[in-house]
This record gives C-alpha cells, sequence and structure tokens, in this order.
C-alpha cells in the first residue's frame, strides 16, 4: 500500500553573466545546486545561461518563473554597472525596487566594522523588488532575495553555497528521488536491447546509461532514478540479472573509468 | 576609416542529458565551447540544459534554432534507450530519420576491425535526419551530424572536442571578439562609480568587472571586449588612468585572488 503519488517539484536555475558565456569564467553553481536541490527532493529541469542584457533577462526570468515551482539565479547582484539582475528580476515582476531598510543596516554595520565608506554603488546592492525577503550572506554580507518563487543569489560559489544553505528550508521537496547504480564491464552496445526493455516494463524508473573506457575496456554504468523504493529495487535486480545473462559481472555502485 | 561593421554572429548550446541535470555529471563541454567560440569570432549568446524528454527538446531545438546563427548540441547520441537526441532533432525540422550510408560504411568497418557484432542498437547511432552531413567522429568512429544550422555531438567531453575541431571549418565567425583585461587592489565599490561613466562613454565596449580576493585583500578584474581596436585601447588607457586616481596600481592581465 503506497499512498498516492505526492507532485513532483521542479525547478531552473538562470545563471547570468556574460563572463560565463565568453568563457573567462568556468561555472561551477550549476553542478553545486543541481547535486543539492536532487537531495532535497526538487527536480532540476533546466539550466539556462544568459548573459547580461536586460531584456533577455526579464524574458526568461518570466518563462521560468511560470513553468517551475522555484527559479534560482546566479550573479550580477554587485555594486558594478554590469549587475542588473535585482533590476530585472523587478522588472520581470512589475515591482518598484528600492533600498531594503534591513539590507542597508547589515550593510551599514558591515563597513563600519571595516571602515570603508558605504558609498552609492555600495548601496546598489541593498536594493530589492518591493516586498522581496532577504537572503542572509554569511560571508560578505550584501545579500541575496527571495521575490515570489524566484531566488536571487550571488554568483561567486561560496558565497552562493553560504546563501543556499541559509534559504533551503524555504523549500519544500517533493518525495526524494532514489538511485541505484550498477556498473560492469559490458559496452552499451551489448546492453542497449535488454536495457530498452527493460525500461518498458518499469517506465516510472529513469534508467540512464553512461559509458566509460578503463584499461582499455569498455564498460557501462546503469543508474536507475525514481521514488517508489519497491520498484527500483526490483528493476536494479532485474538490471543486475539481465548484465550476468549477457555475460557480465554487475558491480553495485558508480565506476567512472 | 574603418568598414562597415561586421554583423555579430551567433550561437546556442543545448546540452542535453538527466545526468547534468540529477548533479551525477559535471558538464565540462560549456567552458570548452565557450572559449572555442570566442576565438572563431562567434558569440556564444545562451546555454541551455535540458533534460530527455523530447517534447521539451523539440521545441527547444526549434526555438533556438530561429533565434541563433548556429546551434551545438551535446549528449543523447549513444546506442541505449535513452539516446534520443537525432530523433528529436529530425522531428524538430520535420524530417524523416533513416540510416546514413556513410556512418553505416565507417561504422561496418570499426566494428570488423574489432571484431564486435554491429547490432541493432549499434546501428541506431549510424541514423541521421534526411539531408544531414556527417560529423566525424576519430575517437570512436559513431559520427554526429550537421542539419541546418545545428551540429549535433556527443556528449563525452574528448569525443565533443575532436568533433567540434572537425566541424569548425564549416563556421564562419564575425569579426573577433578582443579583449583587454586590467587588475588591481581596488575594490569594485570604490571603482563602480567611474567604471559605470566610463561604461557610458564606451557603448560599443562592453566592461565588466570581476571581484577578487587575495590574502585578505580585496581587488577587481576588468575585462573590456569589443571588436574596434581602437577604441579597446583607448577605453583600457582611460580605465588605467581612473585606477591610479583612485590610489590604485594597474596591472595589466587577470589577477584570480
Amino acid at each position: 500500500m503506497s499512498d498516492a503519488p505526492a507532485k513532483t517539484v521542479t525547478a531552473c536555475l538562470l545563471i547570468i553573466g556574460n563572463e560565463i558565456l565568453s568563457g573567462r569564467t568556468r561555472d561551477s553553481n550549476m553542478h553545486y545546486l543541481a547535486g543539492r536541490l536532487t537531495e532535497l527532493g526538487i527536480r532540476l529541469m533546466e539550466v539556462r545561461v544568459v548573459p547580461d542584457i536586460e531584456a533577455t533577462i526579464v524574458a526568461a526570468v518570466n518563462e521560468v518563473r511560470a513553468k517551475y515551482d522555484y527559479v534560482f539565479t546566479t550573479g550580477g547582484i554587485g555594486p558594478t554597472h554590469d549587475d542588473i539582475t535585482a533590476d530585472c528580476i523587478a522588472k520581470a515582476f512589475g515591482l518598484p525596487i528600492g533600498p531594503h531598510p534591513e539590507a542597508i543596516r547589515r550593510m551599514t554595520a558591515h563597513y563600519e566594522r571595516q571602515g570603508t565608506e558605504f558609498n552609492e554603488a555600495r548601496r546598489r546592492m541593498a536594493r530589492t523588488p518591493e516586498g522581496a525577503s532577504l537572503i542572509d550572506n554569511p560571508v560578505s554580507t550584501a545579500p541575496g532575495f527571495q521575490i515570489g518563487n524566484v531566488f536571487v543569489m550571488a554568483g561567486i560559489p561560496q558565497v552562493m553555497q553560504a546563501m543556499f544553505e541559509g534559504l533551503k528550508s524555504r523549500l519544500t521537496g517533493g518525495p526524494p528521488l532514489l538511485s541505484r547504480a550498477v556498473s560492469g564491464f559490458l559496452p552499451e552496445g551489448i546492453l542497449a536491447k535488454d536495457l530498452g526493455a527493460l525500461q518498458q516494463r518499469y517506465p516510472d524508473i529513469e534508467i540512464g546509461s553512461y559509458p566509460f573506457q578503463r584499461q582499455g575496456r569498455a564498460g557501462s554504468t546503469i543508474v536507475l532514478r525514481g521514488t517508489d523504493c519497491t520498484g527500483l529495487e526490483r528493476a536494479t535486480q532485474e538490471y543486475r540479472e539481465l548484465h550476468r545473462n549477457l555475460g557480465g559481472e554487475p558491480i553495485d555502485g558508480e565506476t567512472t573509468g
């Protein structure tokens, strides 16, 4: 007896910044968020990298916030002219933007401690769309913010990760996605037919196949994912059997060459 | 005297695969392609990561192939049931899909050399939309393909890179985007005002600001990019001067903490 399946909770990540698209900077936020969201039972359904162009960002935000349960953005919330994310989010929501009193308070205290001027450029970082709630920044103070289902975070990985850990209590995940991996030295081309039939028999289990090479030998890691533990175990056991029937020796876990 | 400005050439990368979105696999193709396209004078305007869902892939392909000069896809061209990229591209173009004679020839020879059966699953990898031209795969034979302005490549980085190097003679870039970087130990908050004014004076130069921390000191790398060499040199020189006027010592090049 199982309960009615809970709704799948979905998310999109918008990575904002010319520096990623030009190849200057290697993004690492995608991989971090993908893993953390999966652990929380939230399915990352799309990642989009967009340039620092207002119309593009506004259109993307409005498209994906209607489509997914949660939207996360990274990048573009610093003090310089190319930091336009907060303005774009306000425009997407049709909201005025202005200084957030609590952000001003935190940043005033921060710059006082540092003995640095809290100048106009830095004050830009305290602006949020009206009604936004702050996302704490334990690393460098200037906060991110949440408005509706959109979470606006810094692009610097260390700051983004600290922000995410702080905001994650606001997220409600669906049933956690369980996964099993089985590896072995059978190439995909040998496994493909039976694996396809296994997928047909288990439409609710997502079966992925990932080839690898080790010491000149071709192998495959099969990853099975689903929310129903019993079905997942059964499909995994069937996979081990079909792997053996094809002459291989299945090994639980990932083998990546 | 300069010629009329040449048209900007744009591109989009579609990364296809659940394994990236779940956090199982860390994508490295984006960073590689971003850098190579920039060198070729092609502006990567968008990257989108999509799951192995036919309707999503078809819609994304049709949206971006209309919007950008070139579209590159990575992933989903192996022999297993979750490899649906070729079928999705055919569907997006409204074309029938079938075995490509030259792909069959190459793969027959490859499997004969290996003494391995060229079975039905492997034959799937020789299927292309009607009218496609092949993209060579010097690593593992099974080719990618080009149809219209869409280039379909493997997801495995070593194979993707070899495919890209082989196909790049088919691409026509715009004027190369030149770039200059100047670093120094002035925090963004100090530079922001004058930097914004500099950007206003040089609307055709893209000026990005990237903060860093080194040995507890805050600094910034300013990256200036544009196709007009003279304007770029002038803006860079103005930046060096404003940096000095603010009390810093500008250093040419990147400093990343």
